[in-house]
């Protein structure tokens, strides 16, 4: 019933919205698989492509659910953008950005600085103030050399009002005017999950990546090298995964499941920290 | 020498940039041909796919680099786009429309209404006060089941500045939230010519169109049943002509040589007018 890989995992990595809450809901056993892992010293991680918020509101936002996530554990594809850029560039560069906080915040950290002309990089996340003028300086910088990097590649974002544009909408437009393709750091790509896993000291092999879409959490997985859960509390089910080119190492029905069968792969190998 | 179909040509159509004028300097035999055609009384449209300007603000323009056109010989694709719906709701309809004036006056004057939710149409042209409210709104339109149309695909805009966003990245954004695609009304469609031909009373076989770009003018002059004629002060080239999947029926310099071929021609036929 357990298989045998789950106990050579030493690293989790968790998609948020579909696995750990849905909207303002807390998903059954999210609470208690925190915990367990706070406890067990496991090192984990929270990956979100939403790069609008920084980890402190996120944080918040969990514990208001009663998810008690340290702002150290949640790693958004704006914080990932930033150690993927300080990597070509200890430095720091020239970058123009159209984004929010959670974008904007960990770029001047790593650095950057911010400039309407004669920037190196174009980084674009999503931004409710998106303007004509904004996409007008990104698409004239990049033709003149600047290297488009993108957060996060979502076309569409679910909110209250309904299915709205995400980043991706704005990627479509700067690609349709500059015809140059964006670097894009978040999921279904590789990189914000092998900035995480080195981040946390381990190995791809050793990594687990639970996520509830195949087309993001899942792939991505895939391109990086981990092992994948695919956890049914969010949009995709079993059905789906007929569409999906990589198929999942487990599924579960919930993160209740989930915990059960990860605590029951320790106790076959105590040894397992 | 002259194309024996020259003779039954009874109505001209021109692109305008690269054709009449390059940026504010008028091309050579502009002010001649428009003179040629009011004397002989022949019919012509000058067609253009920016949405943004009036055809009052047209006819200015050209006035003043000494090219004397009437407003009514020019037919944007906003006014193109207003023309297109009126011909599918006469009583008009509610509309969300993103564009500037050349595209919310024709459809005012039509009898269309701008409304922010409950629109039967989302009509799209180049609007440098874009938003990401603006993008929002259309794509909830779109999603709700707006028809999605577009005055013109194009993606880029040459200005002052550089080369900069043009309607088409606009679009982009909005076919990557929506999945949706619009009815383009603009060259390289056919909708825009077949709107001024029925206008101007006569059939596209007695039409012509004289352009600078294979991928615009002679693609929605093929498409819409014309001649086409390439000229070769503004875009392509005839070396572009191997990566066309249209070739036009005839190749002139400028327009100095297009008149007097014309004139050739008609000298030829004096019973045509």
């Amino acid at each position: 019933m357990i298989p045998t890989w789950l106990r050579t995992i030493r690293c989790l990595l968790f998609d948020v919205d579909g696995v750990l809450y849905r909207g303002n809901q807390p998903l059954p056993g999210a609470r208690e698989i925190v915990l367990l892992l706070e406890e067990r010293g496991l090192p984990y991680m929270l990956l979100t492509n939403n790069a609008t918020g920084t980890p402190a509101q996120y944080a918040a936002k969990l514990a208001a659910m009663g998810i008690p996530v340290p702002a150290e554990r949640i790693f958004t594809s704006g914080e990932a953008t930033a150690l993927y850029l300080k990597k070509q560039e200890p430095a720091g560069a020239p970058v123009y950005v159209i984004g929010e906080a959670g974008l904007i915040e960990p770029l001047e950290r790593a650095g950057f600085w911010r400039v309407e002309r004669g920037a190196r990089y174009v980084c674009v996340g999503l931004d409710r103030q998106l303007t004509y003028e904004k996409l007008k300086r990104a698409c004239l910088e990049i033709r003149a050399g600047a290297r488009f990097i993108a957060s996060n590649p979502d076309t569409t974002l679910p909110t209250e009002e309904g299915i709205v544009p995400g980043n991706g909408a704005t990627l479509a437009a700067l690609v349709a005017c500059t015809d140059v393709r964006p670097t894009v750091i978040g999921k279904p790509e590789a990189t914000m999950l092998l900035l995480a896993i080195e981040r946390l000291g381990v190995s791809p092999a050793e990594t687990l990546i639970i996520g509830d879409r195949w087309d993001t959490d899942l792939l991505a997985g895939h391109r990086a090298g981990t092992r994948t859960v695919l956890v049914l509390t969010g949009i995709h089910q079993p059905a789906d995964l007929v569409h999906s080119p990589v198929q999942p190492d487990l599924i579960v029905d919930d993160l209740v499941v989930f915990r059960q069968t990860l605590a029951e792969a320790w106790a076959e190998s105590p040894e397992t920290r």
